[in-house]
């Protein structure tokens, strides 16, 4: 049993480094690859891509988790090796249920569909994509179908991104957070807006990069595991335990907008670095959910990065660093722009307030256009309509509008965006977990040093892994089940000072929050 | 037949592919790899480099090639189908007749041996690193046996690199050469030793790297097509026929080191950029033997890169990117300098004329230990005493002794060295050719442009990759088999004037050559 067990970490680690060479050939593709070695390189990421499924999915690991079954059901629940062979089972069934043709005609689409739109979106062009992205809500249907058993056509891709959740166990908590949302958004709309001009100076690229550095040095991203290099569009990635990489943008007409994706690229990367290193090559060697990697990267970029006490200390650093922009603006005023709430048109430069009303926004259409209760020559419309309902804002043009996320031109429609609010309110849940379990956290932010913050979700979150479920480790670490009232709690505490909202404006808490 | 060639031409396509993910595994590691990835790095280039060993040695591929032998007959000699069957048939015959345990068993020692010889080397170790290299010759030894009917041990790793060539066609080559060289080096050796100290100041790396960067560009490096990166050790490496890459090292205190790097790195990529196109995915889609490539590299780094015109053109640009070290050095100090020559240690730094005495010990000191005419223990002195006897120097340790090259220590014992002289034979015999073909090219080199030049080695030499044998090659392009004449001229022509020399001193010219 013992060595069926072997034989099956082996055939892991096998597929699982072929998985981090294709995240190799992409990060390089994205960094530093010349214009000429595009068409080879898109071959080459196909076929490691292949050769990558093809060791994940091979029937002998299915044999091998067969034969296993009594081992797993005879270990304590709590054992590492239950939890491969659970977690395992759970990918390989669902990796061998899609047959390779369907694979193969689906990532054909989505990349021919992902290069209409690098040239839709910049013509502003939805008409010429439309066919597309019909067919992809086609395809994506028909994903669903190889999954049957579901209640709601969006759960399979839901359960792939977030196990465990569905549009049934997702919907009254986002209905209750715009509940609790609305009023928010509302009160602050009633008052004067944030001057937030002192962000838009000019400020060397070089020196925004360094700032961005040392901060999550201090965070602690381990740069002998880790390395940061310059992209269009800012990810992680990961080439193994020991390397673990982000990227960042830079813009030097604005002075945090790398900062802020620096520390959130490097709160999941340091995710990604605090596994426990004897899960490396096994499904258990990655984050467990989409929604608990963003609850990582959105509290290092906001709860810490756009806290009070973390400029208290960084404040002065950052002048010295931007003395041009920054020498005649007190911390207040920088405090404020940095956290400035207006609703806006574009989700990836929303503000931590108005941020959930897009993704929910999504999280509707998507399951609308799934159930084919919207056609997507509709999408447009409906699209703007919630716009002007949920945020009381119009796009002049498609390019921000429906055409701004690459995810249902890169990928299927489905389950691609809840992760991000569910990561925004399991981020402040953690945070009050830990901040109870070390109240030093918060002197700590002062000081610009955070071991007791790191320390505790090293321990609570990071070094398990996949091991858990979201919703266990969920438990674990914070006594009880996802919950939306830490995160409004910390949205009120938070702006009702900067806002100046009076307890009555907060409106009623929802019920079963 | 036509459809047995297809797929024949897939199967290699997949085969090159993987071979060439390792070489990005490979760039990663030596440029931007943090150290925490270095133990997944490894698994993962011995993971990739299986599987396109795998993918070229399949035994379908040698079923195609069984099945391709008529069609391969009827075709005229020139047609690139015929020299795709049969430069296929010899690189697959050469890859399936070493066993894949014997492989595994070699690449192991020789990582094994590689890892110890990082240590040994500054340590100045020899001892320690012994044994291992006992094993190498034993194994390399093993290796030549796989392909019976040699007449000399090292000849099959000759004919690995540089097809064509053996032991007996290499020797009388590289006895005349010496015969020639000898007494130039001595006849420079009585003159009075050149100032070079004005290369000694020093220059701002990112000028070093941007001066050189302009100098290649005008090669005719083509940048879409490429890029260049920082190493400890420079070289060549490719990821397509669109993505050719080099690397360069930098040193604060030396004006030209990475300059001269880049040129010779550069002319490398130029040969691989030069590829025609319709041959990639094939092993035509390759620089056609180490001689021929090391003929590209040393062709732009000396005949170009260290010549008289070259520098009437380059001199007051270099002059204005490092004006404190060369506003006082005149451009004949400093083309003096960039020529010294003097016997020394390490080949690495050797100048053009005593380069190939270092070449020719390697040589001939790796055959006496496959032969088991030199025991390794014995190797240190051996080496000391070529060094004393050829070149009039002693190394003061095994570091720039016998420790000195990676090249036994990081592979086999045999056929590693020839290429570098071989090359340098050829590139001025190209060079020869390329200017009485187009005589501009001297002109156009005064006013740093090169396209005669680029023109005629993509016509003659770049544009064929491996169809056509060195010998073949170079027939086509020079109208006769490689000869050292033009080389010994070339020297002649150039250090005589730089040190004063008299017709008497060159010596008898050796008959042969």
């Amino acid at each position: 049993m013992r060595e069926a067990l072997d034989q099956l970490k082996q055939r892991l680690f096998e597929a699982y480094d072929l998985a981090m060479v294709r995240s190799l050939l992409n990060w390089d593709q994205t960094t530093y690859m010349p214009k000429g070695g595009a068409p080879a390189r898109g071959r080459q990421i196909s076929l490691i891509g292949r050769r990558a499924h093809e060791a994940f999915t091979h029937v002998e690991i299915g044999r091998l988790l067969d034969q296993l079954e009594p081992l797993a059901a005879s270990l304590p629940p709590d054992s590492d090796d239950a939890a491969l062979i659970k977690v395992t089972r759970r990918e390989y069934d669902r990796a061998t249920r899609v047959p390779s043709s369907f694979v193969a005609e689906m990532s054909q689409h989505v990349a021919a569909t992902y290069q209409a739109w690098t040239v839709a979106r910049p013509a502003n062009d939805f008409a010429s994509i439309r066919p597309m992205l019909e067919h992809t809500v086609e395809l994506s249907r028909k994903y669903a179908d190889f999954f049957p058993g579901w209640k709601n056509v969006a759960d399979p891709f839901i359960d792939h991104d977030d196990h465990g959740m569905t549009v049934a166990t997702i919907r009254p908590l986002f209905d209750s957070l715009r509940k609790g949302l609305v009023p928010i958004v509302q009160a602050i709309a009633a008052k004067p807006p944030t001057d937030d001009s002192c962000l838009r100076h000019t400020a060397p690229i070089e020196a925004q990069l360094a700032f961005g550095l040392d901060v999550i040095r201090r965070f602690g991203y381990d740069f002998e595991r880790g390395r940061q290099d310059l992209t269009h569009h800012p990810f992680m990635t990961k080439f193994s335990l020991g390397d673990v990489r982000i990227t960042t943008r830079s813009r030097e007409n604005d002075l945090t907008d790398s900062l802020f994706s620096t520390l959130h690229e490097a709160g999941h990367a340091m995710y990604e670095q605090g596994i426990r290193r004897d899960f490396e090559g096994t499904p258990l060697a990655n984050g467990t959910s989409a929604g608990v990697h963003e609850s990582q990267s959105r509290m290092w970029e906001n709860l810490i990065g756009r806290s009070r006490p973390f400029w208290e200390h960084f404040y002065p650093k950052i002048q010295a660093s931007f003395p041009a922009a920054l020498r005649d603006v007190s911390v207040d005023t920088f405090y404020r722009a940095i956290n400035k709430v207006e609703p806006s048109l574009v989700r990836t430069d929303a503000d931590e307030v108005t941020y959930n009303l897009h993704v929910m926004i999504r999280f509707d259409l998507e399951i609308q256009l799934l159930e084919g209760k919207l056609a997507v020559a509709d999408l447009p419309e409906a699209w703007n309509a919630r716009y002007k309902s949920d945020l009381g804002v119009q796009a002049p043009d498609h390019r921000d509008g429906v055409l701004q996320d690459v995810h249902w031109y890169g990928g299927h429609v489905g389950g691609a965006f809840q992760g991000y609010t569910l990561g925004n309110i399991l981020s402040a849940q953690l945070f009050r977990a830990a901040v109870m379990a070390k109240p030093s956290i918060q002197s700590e932010t002062r000081e610009g040093t955070f071991e007791s913050l790191r320390g505790w979700l090293r321990e609570n979150v990071h070094q398990h892994g996949a091991k858990y479920t979201a919703d266990e480790l969920t438990r674990r670490a914070t006594g009880g089940p996802l919950a939306i009232e830490p995160y409004l709690d910390y949205l009120w505490d938070k702006y009702a000072p900067l806002y100046g909202l009076k307890a009555g404006e907060r409106g009623a808490v929802p019920a079963g929050a």
